[in-house]
């Protein structure tokens, strides 16, 4: 099932409501993202949207420096990955623009699978991993080299508004273990990387953050990005695609 | 004025709801803790209620680093402090127990006045920072350094469950220029420090942090604790107070 949270081109002023995707249209839904689906009987086209970040979080978890290069050899899973928050200023939707923050001139997008968490997860073994995971969607974990900390804290250059751009649709049939990651700069290829790279893998890194603090439903980890993460500035448009999940566009803007 | 959030001890399953001290006595508050004040006429005793985190935040926002000890020469204000976000699960209220996690040796608690931001807040000026602070409260940023990671990142340290408590009290009128923090343990002093020695004071971390992200109510930022953070262990009770805010007492409890 593919869920998209959207609202319609027609109600601008209405409320943001969920709908499922087939056959490329949008079956609304009446309830909530972790609610069992109920349908309200009325379908949209694609072309009648604006889609939103497909969920609001409740916290965001990204994992740093977690993929080799392809042909690389893979370092051993070290006993705890790079981890870091960013606050929920940074969720913005497809189309909506990346805002560059004043004064920082080396600004990175990543394309990542992002995980959404649907049951309240603590202490987690690897192989029970998939039954916390809700779906996954497409992430850029955009970031501000300029404002990460000279003692190593990249708390601020993760934290700005609009740093994460999430979409279009959460698919909770996905299979993380054969993603494919990409990414392009106005059309340039940037990354293609495969979830064979990751040195964390996703079952792993559930296990380890829940092993020292409790998931819960709207969670997001953003879980790496492979090698080609590249620089952007004001006017480009990157796209952050994951094979079968989808293309998530934004541009880029000046700082307002 | 000074609020609370508790359950009282008669209606142990009814909800948590908010009340203003007075004369030792809580007045029923009927709304949130950005409405207007409306009293519902219930008061209760302090010792008939048991009390809650006073705020359930939205972010939590920490600050490393961010005192001399009294009497050393202060470093000049450094260009970003050392920030970092601890989790919603961190959160606990007066008298909670602090729970160790597994494989951590080197917990520290520090003592800290927390700011309550009371309204939507972007690229605040250091002199307009007072105007966005609901009120002050006492915080307890417990720290496993075991696991901090060796590039830098203090995140997984800061972020583990039970490691945020909060209380008693959001004091409205409190002047955080004046504050003299406190901690012990067992009874014994460890920390006496004066908001003198802060390095990065309150309203210039305001303006910092709204500077790269939009902050909201609910956010609550630990603003750096004075010299003397100490160990704790399993057994050991810990109180941090700051003068005219109030005391924090948790007991620090083994891994479950």
């Amino acid at each position: 099932m593919k869920i998209a949270r959207f609202v319609p081109l027609a109600e601008p002023a209405s409320p943001a409501r969920f709908g499922v995707l087939e056959e490329g249209l949008l079956r609304e839904l009446s309830g909530g993202l972790f609610d069992p689906p109920a349908f309200t009987g009325r379908r949209f086209g694609l072309a009648d949207v604006r889609l939103l970040a497909p969920v609001m979080p409740r916290h965001i978890i990204g994992i740093g420096k977690n993929f080799t290069a392809p042909g690389e050899p893979k370092p051993p899973e070290p006993d705890m990955p790079i981890l870091f928050f960013k606050p929920l200023g940074t969720v913005i939707g497809p189309g909506d623009p990346i805002m560059l923050p004043n004064g920082a001139n080396r600004v990175k997008f990543e394309s990542e699978v992002a995980v959404v968490i649907g049951r309240t997860a603590r202490r987690i073994r690897p192989e029970d991993a998939d039954g916390v995971i809700f779906g996954c969607t497409v992430a850029n974990d955009v970031s501000a080299l300029d404002l990460f900390h000279p003692e190593g804290h990249w708390t601020i250059g993760k934290a700005c508004d609009t740093f994460c751009p999430l979409g279009p649709v959460i698919d909770t049939a996905f299979d993380w273990r054969s993603a494919r990651i990409r990414a392009s700069v106005n059309g340039v290829p940037k990354q293609d990387g495969a979830m064979a790279d990751i040195i964390m893998p996703i079952d792993r890194l559930i296990a380890c953050i829940s092993g020292f603090m409790t998931l819960m439903p709207g969670d997001v980890i953003l879980t790496g990005t492979p090698a080609g993460a590249d620089w952007v500035g004001a006017g480009d448009v990157v796209t952050c695609a994951v094979d079968g999940l989808g293309e998530l566009t934004n541009p880029v803007a000046a700082p307002a």
